[in-house]
């Protein structure tokens, strides 16, 4: 934005600044609103240090969607640490990607009351919502590796096709795994959901600064 | 904002940064509470299956609302690609543009309301409240072009007159588009507006870097 | 930020980017809850047209608080074009005028339901309120310039210290319109007071850019 | 941002930039939904004036909270005036910090609503779930000064290593000083932990330029 420059000349491509701008404050405001959902406890006078401790499934899942948004806005900071440049399709499937993080309030709530309320079938119902949330959420990323491996004139110096191309398998173990979920969840136990759902969080842990290639630059 | 100039000394121009922030936070606020407006279903126990799919309407509403402020946040982001320095009136003119996608969620809200209770009377309300929010949205960006061409200081190099002048038209098809969804919705059907609606959507989408023009610079 | 120097070295000061950043967000977010007052018409099927129609004074509400608080996000924006760099004290004297201004919805509110209502002991005590509030905003401003002026290494360079100083008029005709609309609107009538705050609107509108003195830079 | 380097050749050190604007984010939303606490008064028609003042204790909580949100913000702010470059460890220790903060409106709430009714119990359990949390707060930052110290390539030029190492007497105070508000608020009287909180928010406002040492660069 410093170097402002004839867009025309450059094939419209343009500083990623305001894109990681819209992001940054699409994530702050999805992870802010999280603790909305932690309700004051309300009871008889006396009884408040008991209602605090019987609040615990809350805190839970305020710290667990805490940090999954979280763990999601690293690996979409570690994306964007590659990217020198954005154009009009990067920018559109990151809007895509923002919408469907955007939503994560809605199935995780879900899941939360159909647990609380322990009906198996209400269980069943919900793991398959969130699988298919998050699924899509992982949908999301495939195309973004191959395209940017396909336009090295929208990464920034040094950085190589094939650690771009590399990235792909993230996304792909995700859509597997969430597939995986619904399908052990629905037809064996809600808690399979869940063992993938947690494997799901601390893969996206791990591989957030990216899955390491060999570098060839 | 990293070469500070006096600003007296060149008409009170300014970096447009600020105004690049600002309006990213209104937009990635308005996208973000859209996802608010989707409800966790209630009902008895073992029914959340057939609730989460009975309540598809709100996921349409959903996608539909995103991929509208989606878009236009696209066309705004195009527009100050071209634009390297702001003064009071451009500021002024995209707060105003900004006030009225923030209303975007009443109308929007009203509109599927309206066609969930299916009174006819009511669609045709809801569809006219609509089409006057939207067109008012595009009536807002009709002085833009013809002031950034006239003022060919706020335009980064390398950016031509003729380009500004010739966006113009964008605003025309809206503002006359959505004249034709008010009149067509009220006196024949709701559904005639709704089709300029979808139209409008697309003619954005489609438009969002800009109409081309051939380049002279 | 882009050139990061030794805080010690230049007695803790800094670039006003973050603070400009945080800034824009709280007014962001306020100017966009701001559509959340109006609520979606309730009523009998086939009378949607005139529950629309009804709730004009909600628009009016929406469009002048967007109109103020939009203006004073314009003042501080043209404030911040004179600083170059920030130390904790006006840091800290921004904090302050933020937290005012995120006031701002709550006497508006109890204003717009008071005349609503149509009590005048009510529409008095509301309009004392939001003087008071609107008047610890304009007081808020009242050290910023003459600290300003004494503090020249904070303004950018070629804003010269006689510019600062003249500002402080608007901070001072804001406390004593402000005193006036207080006054008047409780001995005399509420209405008295509404007339000062259209006019201080308009005031703050037209030195938006800052008042004008002759430049000796 | 302005200056790509290819983040391999670098140790995947990154410019701090998304990480202040995405936290400037988080704390612009906490601080400005404050506000929604304060509720507009309900009465009778001409009893508004009475309403509004006997609601000062709302007022009074709006503030407080206010101020102590703020000064934390001045205290990331000045921290990260030492940052020149952040890595994977800082961005996660900081998005853990930010998630407490988020958590704030929570036990404030809680206390605010436990001294109102005035029982015993409850505001013993409410100042210690308030000094848990703030105590957790200040726990988050004990490793980051350490951290920093070990990590001079993440400081910008100038500042030296002791000057980090010096700053984690301000965690450790914070997290001595809530736990003596704990046991004391619990076995002697809760006003004994409201004590030792006023004192911290004093503390972390005088400290909030970081804690002298001798300059050694």
């Amino acid at each position: 934005m410093s170097h402002p420059t004839a867009p025309e000349h450059e094939g419209r491509l343009a500083e990623p600044g305001r894109v990681e701008t819209f992001s940054d404050g699409v994530f702050a405001i999805i992870i802010t609103l999280l603790v909305l959902e932690i309700h004051r406890p309300v009871g008889a006078p006396g009884k408040l240090a008991g209602e605090i401790l019987k609040a615990w499934p809350a805190y839970l899942a305020y710290a667990l969607a805490f940090l999954y948004v979280g763990i999601i806005w690293l690996n979409h900071h570690a994306v964007f640490q590659y990217i020198g440049k954005v154009n009009m399709t990067i920018t559109a499937m990151n809007l895509g990607g923002l919408g469907l993080v955007a939503l994560m309030p809605f199935p995780t709530g879900v899941m939360a009351d159909a647990f609380r309320s322990g009906n198996l079938a209400d269980e069943k119902a919900a793991v398959l919502l969130y699988a298919l949330v998050v699924g899509l959420m992982s949908a999301a990323w495939l195309p973004v590796f191959p395209y940017l491996g396909r336009h090295p004139e929208l990464l920034k110096p040094g950085v190589n096709k094939a650690t771009m191309a590399a990235q792909v398998i993230r996304p792909i173990v995700g859509v597997i795994s969430y597939g995986l979920a619904a399908l052990t969840g629905w037809f064996i136990h809600p808690l399979c959901a869940i063992a993938f759902f947690v494997f799901m969080v601390a893969y996206h842990a791990v591989t957030s600064q990216g899955v390491p290639v060999r570098w060839k630059s």
